[in-house]
């Protein structure tokens, strides 16, 4: 048998109880060998309500895991939106509809107001892929600068940015990884080094995209040199676009979106997972100039992109964000967790900002030894970074004082 | 002025009335220039209920062109199943749920046995972009061949082989597109022209796509030269990916998909728009080979794909096809329906299978002016092929005798 994983491995098959077997065996059957189930011994979830859920036998789990459900798993305010609104109509964008325009306008209130528009998507690929589309149409350009580890979406266009996914050799020949964050490497510096790569290629950048929070290189908060790369892409003609699906909706609990805090203006911004609390709504937002040059190169249509269910999952996910201060929350709770977990001494390093931390452990093997025996006591979360080593904590963001001390305790008990 | 349109034009603003005007002036600024609104004179709609649809001041219109609703608008049983669900949980793939399983193979059981695995997105977009990636992984290939006036999609990959989106100059140099149907053109003859023409570029084909009603080309039931053309490119190493997401989910009414009728067994096949009467979810399906192999190569997750609500959409949405007997009702009105145009004499040609059909007139002016001329007499639909010139009848399935009659009136009556 392997050492601890990070999924099942249909190898282990034999260890799990009748039902979870059988489960298993008729689901790689149908969705096949691409799927994965997260943990050495899946978990059959069947029910949700704030930061816990329940599996099958009605054992509870607290999740420190899941960002999708970002004001709390089966909010009734957004349940009922969404119920309400599938009763009445679910349709397009190409019927006149007041509450898409509502939702737009109060969405791009929250954001600088170069950024005037916004085009709806389904998935946070869809919009990373589509900010691409307009970056390549509006520059000319071709060349895309991303992190070390960067994960952008699934698309193939956004696949070929994304090293996390298939490493080095699955990426378009004109795409450029900078070796930062999580080295010693200057972000700038090793942009301005990518810069002269696709020069020397006949390349122009059309962007540098990145996650404001690094989450898929282990979680860097405050990464140095991030504005000077900025500055130097676009001394190019190039622009920058923020992937804020991951920080994004006051996960940082420093305002709404990540990228402020770097004081800088994106040329384009992505939102998806957090956005309607698990309804697939996503969408770019943009300087309007980008999108009146895209729009002169090609018609955009997305089906479900902006439907009226998802416009009304996402104003009542927006709607509780503000009403139940949920970033506040993220803010207080992130920053005790943060003190908590580096008072426990145990991680070679613990970094985050509001409810997105990082832990990071001397070896994959310890991570996912910790991933697994969290699991077995109640409190679901999971590894990340190049190496696997760093615990991913990014729960629902009603995650309180005494969530963060279960967590605590058993996150030692388990250490 | 211009003449009839198939879209609002902006400068028409100041005949609209006070209410409609600020809509669409708020929702210019806020989603911007990408954006349209069907017709000359856009529709609020706030409501619909099985074939029917009602704008803000209650208007009731006879939906004849949404085929996403495929099961009828807000059909009580889709909203009930999906609320349901959103009650209890809303998650991803990734934790064990027998619901997309059973679902997965409920699906799978109406595809002929190769055809053995499916993967869950959240738009036929991602469906055809995944079939694509799939696609060259497994065939070492990177050509594409596509028909006149294809649509496959909006992310960059298939916008690149969608010359209905931005003309020829927006395709990738793989795509090939092949001069039918819609002319005299045989297929087949076309395939292997691509073939060659790709072979010169030093290029391998990794897959024909077509959809198997051929909607965006003016919709073509019977394209001879089908399976020849399919087996001349399988002779090469490339696949047929059936793109189902038109047709597909029994609206042809000769069973539950396009490419049967030809007697061919698709490499993939994609779904989408109908599979959850509204709810954002789509699949490839694909013979398990195929799957590996494109596994060896990437990760792949897809994080609202097939997620628990869309999972109740989609099982719903097949129970009501299944038990309200749709295909069945899309044959028999289909079939009463397309005699009965034909009967007008006043088209060129008329052409369809089931619930989808194409009415050709001899100008785009005059399918647009019978497009808008409905519209105001509350009867929905629209204009399609390369010219704009074939009126697109493909309404919710449960339309029957008495609405096609109600159809065919205003029809006559705007001839």
């Amino acid at each position: 048998m392997p050492g601890p994983t990070s999924y099942f491995d249909p190898r282990r098959a034999s260890e799990l109880d009748a039902r979870t077997r059988e489960l298993v065996e008729r689901r790689a059957r149908v969705l096949g060998s691409a799927y994965r189930l997260f943990y050495e011994y899946p978990i059959e979830l069947v029910r949700g309500s704030g930061t816990r859920v329940w599996d099958a036998e009605g054992n509870e789990y607290l999740d420190a895991y899941n960002n999708v459900p970002c004001v709390g798993h089966s909010h009734p305010r957004v349940v009922e939106a969404m119920a309400k609104q599938a009763t009445l109509l679910t349709t397009h964008t190409r019927y006149l509809s007041e509450p898409i325009i509502r939702y737009a306008e109060e969405l791009l209130d929250t954001l600088p107001t170069e950024i005037g528009n916004i085009m709806f998507t389904c998935t946070g690929s869809e919009a990373n892929d589509l900010a691409l589309r307009i970056a390549k149409y509006a520059t000319g350009g071709a060349g895309v600068i991303v992190s070390a580890n960067a994960y952008h979406g699934v698309t193939t266009e956004v696949a070929a940015i994304s090293p996390s996914l298939g490493g080095l050799d699955s990426l378009a020949p004109w795409t450029r990884v900078v070796r930062a964050p999580g080295t010693e490497v200057d972000l700038a510096d090793a942009v301005v080094a990518a810069i002269a790569e696709l020069d020397e290629l006949g390349i122009r950048p059309a962007a540098l995209i990145v996650d404001t929070i690094f989450a898929s290189d282990g979680i860097y908060p405050e990464v140095a040199g991030l504005a000077k790369a900025v500055a130097a892409v676009r001394a190019t003609g190039g622009l920058f676009i923020a992937d804020e699906v991951q920080p994004g909706f006051g996960r940082l609990g420093t305002g709404m979106w990540g990228f402020t805090r770097y004081g800088i203006v994106p040329d384009l911004v992505t939102v998806g997972k957090p956005m309607g609390n698990g309804q697939p709504v996503a969408a770019v937002m943009a300087q309007p100039a980008l999108i009146d040059e895209f729009n002169r190169h090609s018609r955009y249509f997305n089906t479900f992109g902006g439907s009226s269910v998802s416009i009304a999952a996402a104003q009542a996910t927006l709607d509780v964000l503000r009403d139940e201060q949920l970033t506040e929350n993220a803010r207080d709770v992130g920053a005790y967790l943060l003190g908590e977990l580096r008072g426990i001494g145990k991680f070679i390093d613990v970094r985050g900002q509001g409810l997105f931390i990082g832990a990071e452990l001397e070896s994959e093997q310890r991570a996912l030894t910790v991933v697994n025996g969290l699991r077995k006591r109640g409190v679901l979360l999971s590894a990340s970074g190049a190496g696997n080593t760093v615990l991913k904590i990014r729960p629902p963001l009603p995650f309180g004082i005494a969530d963060a001390d279960r967590l605590l305790t058993e996150l030692a008990a388990v250490l």
